[in-house]
């Protein structure tokens, strides 16, 4: 039968009938009938078809080993973010997105240690706990930021020493964690590849809220990708990835603690974020 | 509002309200609405959404001047038949793909050029009409195909010279056109990348039956882009691409006609393909 608007789907699904792994003609018949879906809907002419074509090809070669423009476009369309929701853990610390920048590996680091150190400093802590509140001993806990002018050391390798902004930090026998650093900056997504010109044929800001990245790992726990962001931060009713939480804000504000502040190595007044984070078995 | 698996696509579409161009909106709509509802359905996990950014990764990397991936993989989920079918003329002769070859300008021949020499040489010849039967005169009819190999040239840089198998021909006042070349070969796709990698982990073989492509355009009808399939070619039941409309299998046949042999400037016994074209008018 000549393949027509009708028969075009049940075709291409008729073609993944010996894949061998299950999973795999899962994942493509619902791709496939879902983009052909979308091709039915919305009609593209060749010349969209074409201009469609071009600009993945572009995305794909904007990429390096330090830039991923395809995470990001997945971003402003807001489909990392609705992955990450649907697989982050359904209890305790909320998840969002893993973000284009984490792209190196973190440098191990002590506890307390400065990760980034132009800009205001402030010290981030915190207690990894199960979602039965019992503390996680050792959680590995993985850390990136830009600096205070928005940009992740990666984007200015001339300016920022590599692991500048990040740390793999193991919590104590308490499940605490501390380190020091500057508070970040909201910045713009790169703008300058092509996920920058949708957002500019779309009248998008490409802001993000300012937020330090965490990934936190423990024996028996669900990993969990997350984000502090800093409450009160502009953007955060308009995050270009839709990466907000209300439950992830956390006050960048300051304490007169002297003993705390004794505690982390610093003199008060000082500016202090506390993220506590709740794992949930697997 | 927090983001969330109900609140997602809502978000996002929200997102492109000040988009100036409506046409872009609407494609960027359905789009967004199409994918998260696969992501809805399909549900990928982490891993497996990092493996399509990297899968989609490697496609753009994939493309060079000469070569493009992204127009295959469309080709090989049946979008880019989808596409060129809900675009083509609905009358007159059947569209169907472009391809990932015509990616360098045919060379303008005469009627009766050779186009490509090693190999079955045969004579290909047809006349171009409007649906409702007049001849077409000047048409412009742009050709490519592979050799006898089953490559096209800019896959043998080496081998072949640039516009070997291609040409750029004039219709007659007739409308009438005719060229010498070699039977092409059914040819796989490029396997030696992600699609390559995409067809083996279906099962799926790479293979396209033999044809010679055909882009027809005259003042005042839709432009026509098409295939004619040699009949009797391996794989016109399953081309890896969908490309095949019963109505585009041609003879490639022997023939005794001294006269026609004659008028193209052959002898007989030789290969005659007839290969009429009717255009819809605009």
């Amino acid at each position: 039968m000549d393949f027509s608007v009708d028969t075009a789907t049940d075709a291409v699904l008729e073609s993944f009938r010996d894949t061998p792994d299950p999973r795999v003609r899962e994942l493509l018949s619902s791709l496939t009938e879902h983009l052909h879906a979308f091709v039915r809907e919305a009609r593209p002419s060749l010349e969209e078809w074409n201009a469609a074509i071009e600009f993945l090809t572009a995305t794909g070669q904007a990429c390096t080993e330090t830039r991923q423009e395809f995470i990001l476009l997945s971003d402003v369309l807001g489909i990392s973010m609705l992955v990450e929701t649907m697989n982050g853990q359904q209890q305790g610390t909320e998840s969002t997105v893993l973000g284009p920048f984490h792209v190196t590996e973190s440098p191990e680091r002590a506890l307390g240690e400065v990760i980034s150190e132009a800009g205001e400093p402030c010290v981030v802590s915190g207690q990894v706990r199960s979602t039965a509140g019992d503390p996680v001993p050792h959680a590995a806990i993985d850390i990136w930021q830009c600096n205070a002018d928005g940009f992740y050391d990666v984007q200015q390798p001339d300016v920022q020493p590599a692991g500048n902004g990040r740390g793999l930090f193991r919590a104590d026998s308490d499940g605490r964690y501390w380190f020091r650093t500057v508070v970040p900056s909201h910045y713009p997504i790169p703008t300058d590849g092509p996920v920058g010109r949708l957002l500019h044929a779309t009248n998008r800001h490409p802001y993000r809220p300012a937020h330090i990245h965490f990934i936190v790992r423990a024996d028996g726990y669900e990993p969990l990708t997350t984000h502090a962001f800093v409450a009160g931060s502009p953007y955060v009713d308009s995050d270009a990835v839709f990466a907000v939480k209300q439950s992830l804000l956390v006050d960048f504000a300051e304490s007169d603690d002297d003993a705390a502040a004794a505690d982390f190595g610093v003199t008060a007044p000082f500016t202090h974020a506390q993220f506590d984070i709740a794992l949930q078995p697997h």
